[in-house]
Protein backbone atom coordinates (compact mmCIF):
# COMPACT_ATOMS: atom_id res chain seq x y z
CA UNK A 1 0.00 0.00 0.00
CA UNK A 2 1.33 3.92 -0.89
CA UNK A 3 0.12 4.82 2.11
CA UNK A 4 2.29 2.28 4.23
CA UNK A 5 5.80 2.69 2.88
CA UNK A 6 7.23 4.01 6.19
CA UNK A 7 5.72 0.97 7.64
CA UNK A 8 7.18 -1.17 4.07
CA UNK A 9 10.78 0.46 5.41
CA UNK A 10 10.54 -0.88 9.14
CA UNK A 11 10.06 -4.43 7.66
CA UNK A 12 12.65 -3.88 5.58
CA UNK A 13 14.96 -3.10 8.55
CA UNK A 14 13.66 -5.72 11.04
CA UNK A 15 14.45 -8.44 8.12
CA UNK A 16 18.28 -7.41 7.92
CA UNK A 17 18.56 -8.60 11.89
CA UNK A 18 20.06 -12.80 11.68
CA UNK A 19 17.37 -14.96 11.44
CA UNK A 20 14.46 -13.02 10.42
CA UNK A 21 12.11 -13.53 8.12
CA UNK A 22 9.00 -11.26 6.42
CA UNK A 23 6.43 -12.44 9.24
CA UNK A 24 8.35 -11.85 12.11
CA UNK A 25 9.86 -8.41 10.81
CA UNK A 26 6.13 -7.98 10.01
CA UNK A 27 5.21 -8.75 14.07
CA UNK A 28 8.38 -6.35 15.02
CA UNK A 29 7.16 -3.71 13.12
CA UNK A 30 3.44 -3.67 14.39
CA UNK A 31 5.31 -4.27 17.72
CA UNK A 32 6.93 -1.09 17.52
CA UNK A 33 3.81 0.82 16.21
CA UNK A 34 1.90 -0.25 19.75
CA UNK A 35 4.80 0.97 22.12
CA UNK A 36 4.83 4.48 23.22
CA UNK A 37 6.32 7.58 20.96
CA UNK A 38 9.20 7.84 23.79
CA UNK A 39 10.29 4.06 24.09
CA UNK A 40 10.63 4.18 19.94
CA UNK A 41 12.67 7.14 20.50
CA UNK A 42 14.61 5.57 23.32
CA UNK A 43 15.36 2.19 21.23
CA UNK A 44 15.99 4.25 18.19
CA UNK A 45 18.81 6.03 19.95
CA UNK A 46 20.37 2.94 21.50
CA UNK A 47 20.95 1.66 18.24
CA UNK A 48 22.99 4.05 17.16
CA UNK A 49 24.68 4.83 20.85
CA UNK A 50 25.50 0.85 20.29
CA UNK A 51 27.08 1.34 16.83
CA UNK A 52 28.85 4.77 17.75
CA UNK A 53 30.53 3.63 20.94
CA UNK A 54 31.44 -0.33 20.79
CA UNK A 55 34.74 -0.40 18.94
CA UNK A 56 36.70 -3.88 19.47
CA UNK A 57 39.49 -4.12 22.26
CA UNK A 58 42.63 -3.49 21.09
CA UNK A 59 43.95 -6.28 23.14
CA UNK A 60 41.25 -8.56 23.48
CA UNK A 61 39.43 -8.05 20.01
CA UNK A 62 36.03 -7.88 22.20
CA UNK A 63 32.95 -5.32 21.96
CA UNK A 64 34.16 -2.24 24.21
CA UNK A 65 32.89 0.94 24.87
CA UNK A 66 37.04 1.66 25.67
CA UNK A 67 40.34 1.07 23.58
CA UNK A 68 41.00 -1.54 25.90
CA UNK A 69 38.32 -3.16 27.70
CA UNK A 70 37.83 -3.92 31.16
CA UNK A 71 38.42 -7.29 31.36
CA UNK A 72 42.07 -6.80 29.97
CA UNK A 73 42.92 -4.27 32.56
CA UNK A 74 42.19 -6.08 35.27
CA UNK A 75 42.99 -9.95 33.98
CA UNK A 76 46.44 -10.40 33.19
CA UNK A 77 47.27 -12.69 30.22
CA UNK A 78 48.74 -15.65 32.11
CA UNK A 79 46.04 -17.54 31.20
CA UNK A 80 44.05 -16.94 27.83
CA UNK A 81 40.70 -18.23 27.00
CA UNK A 82 40.53 -17.98 22.77
CA UNK A 83 37.06 -17.57 21.43
CA UNK A 84 35.36 -17.65 17.77
CA UNK A 85 32.89 -14.80 18.56
CA UNK A 86 32.36 -11.66 21.02
CA UNK A 87 29.05 -13.64 22.06
CA UNK A 88 31.39 -16.59 23.42
CA UNK A 89 33.00 -14.45 25.64
CA UNK A 90 29.75 -13.43 26.94
CA UNK A 91 29.03 -16.77 27.92
CA UNK A 92 32.61 -17.74 29.44
CA UNK A 93 32.38 -14.80 31.29
CA UNK A 94 29.68 -16.16 33.49
CA UNK A 95 31.97 -19.10 34.68
CA UNK A 96 33.05 -18.97 38.26
CA UNK A 97 36.00 -20.40 37.97
CA UNK A 98 37.66 -18.74 35.41
CA UNK A 99 39.62 -15.93 35.60
CA UNK A 100 41.60 -15.30 33.22
CA UNK A 101 42.13 -13.20 30.06
CA UNK A 102 40.20 -13.57 26.74
CA UNK A 103 40.86 -14.01 22.88
CA UNK A 104 38.47 -13.37 20.43
CA UNK A 105 39.32 -15.08 16.73
CA UNK A 106 36.85 -13.11 14.65
CA UNK A 107 36.12 -16.61 12.65
CA UNK A 108 37.70 -20.29 12.52
CA UNK A 109 39.64 -21.94 10.11
CA UNK A 110 37.21 -22.59 7.64
CA UNK A 111 38.18 -23.39 3.98
CA UNK A 112 34.17 -23.74 2.84
CA UNK A 113 34.27 -20.00 3.79
CA UNK A 114 37.40 -18.83 2.50
CA UNK A 115 38.95 -17.67 6.38
CA UNK A 116 42.27 -18.82 6.21
CA UNK A 117 44.38 -18.25 9.47
CA UNK A 118 45.21 -14.68 8.04
CA UNK A 119 41.51 -13.94 8.28
CA UNK A 120 41.15 -14.56 12.00
CA UNK A 121 43.19 -12.08 15.23
CA UNK A 122 45.64 -15.68 15.43
CA UNK A 123 48.56 -13.07 14.60
CA UNK A 124 47.62 -10.80 17.35
CA UNK A 125 47.26 -13.99 19.72
CA UNK A 126 50.74 -14.91 19.05
CA UNK A 127 52.09 -11.06 19.75
CA UNK A 128 50.07 -11.62 23.11
CA UNK A 129 51.29 -14.56 24.11
CA UNK A 130 55.12 -13.11 23.76
CA UNK A 131 54.42 -10.59 25.47
CA UNK A 132 52.84 -11.05 28.46
CA UNK A 133 55.03 -14.77 28.96
CA UNK A 134 51.57 -16.80 28.85
CA UNK A 135 51.56 -19.69 30.39
CA UNK A 136 48.56 -21.61 29.16
CA UNK A 137 46.00 -21.15 25.91
CA UNK A 138 42.43 -22.70 26.10
CA UNK A 139 41.36 -23.43 23.07
CA UNK A 140 37.63 -22.95 23.58
CA UNK A 141 36.34 -22.34 19.93
CA UNK A 142 33.42 -24.59 19.13
CA UNK A 143 33.57 -28.88 18.80
CA UNK A 144 33.16 -29.04 15.19
CA UNK A 145 35.41 -29.19 12.47
CA UNK A 146 36.58 -25.53 11.82
CA UNK A 147 36.43 -25.46 15.95
CA UNK A 148 38.74 -28.05 15.71
CA UNK A 149 41.08 -27.46 13.45
CA UNK A 150 41.55 -23.98 14.33
CA UNK A 151 42.34 -25.41 17.74
CA UNK A 152 45.24 -28.11 16.63
CA UNK A 153 46.56 -25.13 14.35
CA UNK A 154 47.04 -22.67 17.10
CA UNK A 155 48.20 -25.31 19.09
CA UNK A 156 50.89 -25.97 16.65
CA UNK A 157 51.43 -22.00 15.85
CA UNK A 158 52.56 -21.83 19.47
CA UNK A 159 54.51 -25.04 20.15
CA UNK A 160 57.97 -23.07 19.82
CA UNK A 161 57.35 -20.33 22.81
CA UNK A 162 56.58 -23.25 25.35
CA UNK A 163 53.42 -22.26 26.06
CA UNK A 164 50.98 -24.98 27.25
CA UNK A 165 47.80 -25.05 24.95
CA UNK A 166 44.65 -27.09 26.27
CA UNK A 167 41.42 -27.76 24.50
CA UNK A 168 37.99 -27.55 26.51
CA UNK A 169 36.81 -31.14 26.93
CA UNK A 170 34.62 -32.72 24.99
CA UNK A 171 31.87 -35.79 25.76
CA UNK A 172 28.61 -36.52 26.72
CA UNK A 173 26.41 -33.24 28.30
CA UNK A 174 25.43 -33.35 31.46
CA UNK A 175 21.87 -34.28 31.87
CA UNK A 176 22.10 -36.32 28.39
CA UNK A 177 20.17 -39.24 27.62
CA UNK A 178 22.50 -41.34 26.35
CA UNK A 179 19.88 -42.82 23.74
CA UNK A 180 19.85 -39.53 22.39
CA UNK A 181 23.86 -38.76 22.27
CA UNK A 182 24.51 -38.96 19.03
CA UNK A 183 27.35 -41.03 17.74
CA UNK A 184 30.38 -39.30 17.46
CA UNK A 185 29.57 -37.49 20.41
CA UNK A 186 29.65 -40.83 22.31
CA UNK A 187 32.72 -41.78 20.45
CA UNK A 188 34.57 -39.25 21.77
CA UNK A 189 33.36 -39.56 25.06
CA UNK A 190 34.70 -43.02 25.16
CA UNK A 191 37.75 -42.16 23.50
CA UNK A 192 38.45 -39.31 26.08
CA UNK A 193 37.27 -41.21 29.39
CA UNK A 194 38.70 -40.23 32.30
CA UNK A 195 39.67 -42.45 35.00
CA UNK A 196 37.76 -42.53 38.34
CA UNK B 1 30.53 -5.22 32.14
CA UNK B 2 30.50 -1.40 32.91
CA UNK B 3 32.38 -0.61 29.57
CA UNK B 4 29.10 -2.35 27.68
CA UNK B 5 26.50 -0.24 28.97
CA UNK B 6 25.29 0.57 25.69
CA UNK B 7 25.71 -2.76 24.61
CA UNK B 8 23.12 -3.76 27.66
CA UNK B 9 20.78 -0.92 26.76
CA UNK B 10 19.96 -2.38 23.20
CA UNK B 11 19.61 -5.93 24.17
CA UNK B 12 16.80 -4.59 26.35
CA UNK B 13 15.73 -2.75 23.83
CA UNK B 14 15.12 -5.55 21.33
CA UNK B 15 13.16 -7.50 24.17
CA UNK B 16 10.88 -5.37 24.23
CA UNK B 17 9.70 -6.55 20.89
CA UNK B 18 7.08 -9.09 20.68
CA UNK B 19 8.40 -12.72 21.51
CA UNK B 20 12.21 -11.40 21.79
CA UNK B 21 14.31 -13.23 24.43
CA UNK B 22 17.35 -12.19 26.01
CA UNK B 23 19.23 -14.52 23.72
CA UNK B 24 17.66 -13.54 20.34
CA UNK B 25 17.88 -9.84 21.41
CA UNK B 26 21.70 -10.30 22.32
CA UNK B 27 21.76 -12.07 18.79
CA UNK B 28 20.00 -9.12 17.12
CA UNK B 29 22.87 -6.50 19.04
CA UNK B 30 25.44 -8.43 17.56
CA UNK B 31 23.79 -8.15 14.43
CA UNK B 32 23.27 -4.58 15.00
CA UNK B 33 26.96 -4.65 15.83
CA UNK B 34 28.08 -5.96 12.04
CA UNK B 35 25.90 -3.65 10.99
CA UNK B 36 27.07 -0.33 8.31
CA UNK B 37 27.11 2.80 10.40
CA UNK B 38 24.77 3.99 7.74
CA UNK B 39 22.21 0.85 8.03
CA UNK B 40 22.06 1.59 11.51
CA UNK B 41 21.24 5.04 11.14
CA UNK B 42 18.38 4.44 8.40
CA UNK B 43 17.00 1.36 11.26
CA UNK B 44 17.10 4.51 14.07
CA UNK B 45 15.34 6.68 11.19
CA UNK B 46 12.67 3.97 9.77
CA UNK B 47 11.70 3.10 14.00
CA UNK B 48 11.09 6.76 14.65
CA UNK B 49 9.66 7.66 11.35
CA UNK B 50 7.12 4.60 11.16
CA UNK B 51 6.14 5.25 14.59
CA UNK B 52 5.55 9.33 14.19
CA UNK B 53 3.58 9.11 10.61
CA UNK B 54 1.89 5.67 11.44
CA UNK B 55 -1.97 6.28 12.64
CA UNK B 56 -5.10 4.60 12.77
CA UNK B 57 -7.21 5.12 9.69
CA UNK B 58 -10.43 7.21 11.02
CA UNK B 59 -12.52 4.71 8.78
CA UNK B 60 -12.03 1.41 8.91
CA UNK B 61 -8.85 1.78 12.39
CA UNK B 62 -5.93 -0.05 9.78
CA UNK B 63 -2.89 1.96 10.24
CA UNK B 64 -2.16 4.24 7.68
CA UNK B 65 0.01 7.77 6.84
CA UNK B 66 -2.97 9.64 6.01
CA UNK B 67 -6.49 10.91 7.84
CA UNK B 68 -8.23 8.08 5.73
CA UNK B 69 -6.18 5.35 4.07
CA UNK B 70 -5.96 4.48 0.44
CA UNK B 71 -8.08 1.80 0.57
CA UNK B 72 -11.10 3.24 2.10
CA UNK B 73 -10.64 5.96 -0.45
CA UNK B 74 -10.74 3.52 -3.07
CA UNK B 75 -13.41 1.08 -2.22
CA UNK B 76 -16.96 1.49 -1.35
CA UNK B 77 -18.13 -0.03 2.31
CA UNK B 78 -20.97 -1.97 0.31
CA UNK B 79 -19.37 -5.37 1.40
CA UNK B 80 -17.15 -4.88 4.75
CA UNK B 81 -14.67 -7.34 6.20
CA UNK B 82 -14.72 -7.28 9.67
CA UNK B 83 -10.82 -8.54 11.06
CA UNK B 84 -9.28 -8.24 14.40
CA UNK B 85 -6.26 -6.71 14.11
CA UNK B 86 -4.46 -4.56 11.42
CA UNK B 87 -1.76 -7.70 10.87
CA UNK B 88 -5.28 -9.63 9.37
CA UNK B 89 -5.76 -7.09 6.52
CA UNK B 90 -2.38 -7.50 5.11
CA UNK B 91 -3.60 -11.07 5.02
CA UNK B 92 -6.88 -10.77 3.19
CA UNK B 93 -5.88 -7.45 1.16
CA UNK B 94 -3.02 -10.45 -0.59
CA UNK B 95 -6.61 -12.42 -1.42
CA UNK B 96 -7.87 -11.77 -5.70
CA UNK B 97 -11.04 -12.44 -4.71
CA UNK B 98 -11.89 -9.78 -2.01
CA UNK B 99 -12.87 -6.37 -3.55
CA UNK B 100 -14.51 -4.73 -0.34
CA UNK B 101 -13.80 -2.62 2.28
CA UNK B 102 -12.49 -3.56 5.59
CA UNK B 103 -12.95 -2.68 9.29
CA UNK B 104 -10.39 -3.62 12.14
CA UNK B 105 -11.76 -4.29 15.49
CA UNK B 106 -8.59 -4.21 17.50
CA UNK B 107 -9.36 -7.26 19.73
CA UNK B 108 -12.18 -9.18 20.00
CA UNK B 109 -14.88 -9.66 22.67
CA UNK B 110 -12.69 -11.90 25.71
CA UNK B 111 -13.21 -11.36 29.12
CA UNK B 112 -10.52 -13.40 30.13
CA UNK B 113 -8.49 -10.43 28.72
CA UNK B 114 -11.28 -7.81 30.23
CA UNK B 115 -12.37 -6.94 26.74
CA UNK B 116 -16.15 -6.02 26.60
CA UNK B 117 -17.87 -5.01 23.30
CA UNK B 118 -17.30 -1.04 24.25
CA UNK B 119 -13.31 -1.71 24.20
CA UNK B 120 -12.93 -2.96 20.56
CA UNK B 121 -14.46 -0.32 17.30
CA UNK B 122 -17.53 -2.09 17.08
CA UNK B 123 -19.50 1.11 17.81
CA UNK B 124 -17.66 2.38 14.89
CA UNK B 125 -18.53 0.00 12.60
CA UNK B 126 -22.07 0.40 13.37
CA UNK B 127 -21.99 3.78 12.46
CA UNK B 128 -20.41 3.01 9.03
CA UNK B 129 -23.07 0.64 8.32
CA UNK B 130 -25.90 2.62 8.69
CA UNK B 131 -23.51 5.54 6.81
CA UNK B 132 -22.51 4.08 3.63
CA UNK B 133 -25.95 1.36 3.79
CA UNK B 134 -23.77 -1.68 3.57
CA UNK B 135 -25.50 -4.89 2.33
CA UNK B 136 -23.05 -7.63 3.90
CA UNK B 137 -20.66 -7.63 6.97
CA UNK B 138 -18.22 -10.73 6.76
CA UNK B 139 -17.12 -11.54 10.02
CA UNK B 140 -13.83 -12.95 9.65
CA UNK B 141 -12.26 -12.84 13.22
CA UNK B 142 -9.93 -16.05 14.03
CA UNK B 143 -11.53 -19.21 14.52
CA UNK B 144 -11.82 -19.32 17.91
CA UNK B 145 -13.66 -19.43 21.23
CA UNK B 146 -13.08 -14.91 21.28
CA UNK B 147 -13.14 -15.15 17.24
CA UNK B 148 -16.47 -16.39 17.41
CA UNK B 149 -18.06 -14.45 20.25
CA UNK B 150 -17.44 -11.28 18.68
CA UNK B 151 -18.81 -12.61 15.59
CA UNK B 152 -22.28 -13.69 16.99
CA UNK B 153 -22.26 -10.41 18.87
CA UNK B 154 -22.12 -8.56 15.69
CA UNK B 155 -24.50 -10.46 13.61
CA UNK B 156 -27.23 -9.88 16.61
CA UNK B 157 -25.97 -6.13 17.57
CA UNK B 158 -27.14 -5.64 13.33
CA UNK B 159 -30.00 -7.60 12.91
CA UNK B 160 -32.18 -4.50 13.11
CA UNK B 161 -30.27 -3.01 10.31
CA UNK B 162 -31.02 -5.30 7.84
CA UNK B 163 -27.34 -6.08 6.98
CA UNK B 164 -26.58 -9.18 5.94
CA UNK B 165 -23.93 -10.78 8.24
CA UNK B 166 -21.95 -14.16 7.02
CA UNK B 167 -19.14 -15.64 8.46
CA UNK B 168 -16.06 -17.11 7.03
CA UNK B 169 -16.20 -20.42 6.25
CA UNK B 170 -15.07 -22.82 8.80
CA UNK B 171 -13.72 -26.91 8.06
CA UNK B 172 -10.24 -28.39 7.34
CA UNK B 173 -7.22 -26.41 5.18
CA UNK B 174 -6.06 -27.44 1.90
CA UNK B 175 -3.62 -29.67 2.08
CA UNK B 176 -4.33 -31.34 5.81
CA UNK B 177 -3.86 -35.19 6.37
CA UNK B 178 -6.77 -36.06 7.97
CA UNK B 179 -5.43 -37.83 10.36
CA UNK B 180 -3.59 -35.36 11.56
CA UNK B 181 -6.75 -32.71 11.89
CA UNK B 182 -8.06 -31.58 15.77
CA UNK B 183 -11.29 -33.29 16.27
CA UNK B 184 -12.94 -29.96 16.89
CA UNK B 185 -11.67 -29.13 13.28
CA UNK B 186 -13.21 -32.29 12.15
CA UNK B 187 -16.45 -31.82 13.35
CA UNK B 188 -17.31 -28.50 12.44
CA UNK B 189 -16.18 -29.15 9.26
CA UNK B 190 -18.83 -32.88 8.99
CA UNK B 191 -21.47 -30.30 10.66
CA UNK B 192 -20.94 -27.18 7.86
CA UNK B 193 -20.56 -29.76 4.95
CA UNK B 194 -21.63 -28.55 1.44
CA UNK B 195 -23.83 -30.63 -1.02
CA UNK B 196 -21.65 -31.56 -4.25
Amino acid sequence: MSDLDKLSKLISAFRALPGVGYKTAQRYAYGVLNMKMEDVNNFAQSLIDAKQNIHFCKECGNFSEKEICDHCLKNNAEIICVVAEPKDVAIMEKLKNFNGAFHVLHGCINPLEHKSPNDIRIKELVARVQKHHTKEVIMATNPDVPGDTTAYYIAELLKPFGVKVTRIAQGVSMGTDLEYADEVTLNRAIELRNSL
